[in-house]
């Protein structure tokens, strides 16, 4: 319970992706149901054999580690990027460790997985966590995008990422940033 | 992929839960991530047998109703509820109507089987659902409770129903609500 109670605190992360409607910043919490969300109705485009449950399950506890370190932005450079998988690893050994025994090595081991992006499920996992936010700029007008001064050549290795977790998604995401490029909308 | 999007409107509907950090009121679309989360970690404390893939589903789509229907406070009186019910089967047929044919039915169908709470892992998914507002409530000093006046006599059938879901977690919500009427935080 003292988990349980540590995870709400996931609702005070901010991300930099901004949502419409209301228009706020979108906290972690939101993601990653809205992530476990597109796992279960785009499941069909995961590879062959792919087990939903740990998908979700990987999905549902990929950001806790946010608490302590906060969200960075996707396109941070290399040296944030270091510091941040640091602090990330430290959030993990304090927050999964809130967890009884046998349970906090299953739950970190989900995280483990997720980070390391080697399992087709991560990779399905990752591809989504990548999605979703081209979906929330092309529906703000660009959003970080434009704010950030993003160019195609910026978005288009994420691109390749949710290539490498599902062709379909891959293929789907490439169309909407050819689109988003053609209109403007990056740099 | 209209449903995806649809879907992230969740994250506007406000319910009576208070936060505390920060002090605002909880959204469903991140109440549902912390209810998949502690059928992730009190999975143990489901009756045998039980398939915890279909109670996280069922955790992630219950309250999607509410982007049409809005939230309605737990003790709202019997009018209020049978309006309410009116109106998430109609926001149920329009919004599960968005997604393709097949997946349309098996999505409505892991929401109606959370209504009817019939089966174990709907009775389970719903004893989540009250748990989780009363560690809310603990954690603000008795939150809606205290602001709506609600006394152990309201909140003990709620017990009934985490009771009817899972045993273990009944018994737990029976010893939180009786130190909590202790505490003067029911009337």
């Amino acid at each position: 319970m003292r988990f349980v109670s540590e995870a709400g605190r996931l609702k005070a992360v901010l991300r930099q992706t901004r949502l419409t409607d209301p228009a706020r910043q979108e906290n972690s919490a939101e993601h990653s149901w809205h992530l476990a969300v597109m796992a279960l109705v785009l499941a069909g485009h995961a590879p062959p054999g792919t087990d939903l449950g740990r998908v979700i399950a990987m999905l549902l506890v990929h950001d806790l580690v946010e608490i302590d370190a906060g969200d960075l932005f996707l396109y941070a450079d290399e040296a944030q990027q270091a510091r941040q998988e640091e602090a990330e690893r430290a959030a993990a050994d304090r927050i999964f460790a809130l967890l009884p025994d046998g349970q906090a090595g299953r739950i970190r081991a989900l995280w483990d997985e997720f980070e390391e992006r080697t399992t087709k499920e991560a990779r399905f996992a990752r591809a989504l966590d990548r999605l979703q936010p081209m979906l929330a700029n092309i529906a703000a007008d660009g959003g970080t995008w434009v704010t950030h001064g993003i160019t195609a050549e910026q978005v288009l290795p994420k691109v390749a990422l949710i290539e490498d977790g599902s062709a379909a998604l891959g293929a789907y995401a490439r169309g909407l940033v050819a689109r988003a490029a053609d209109a403007g909308l990056l740099g």
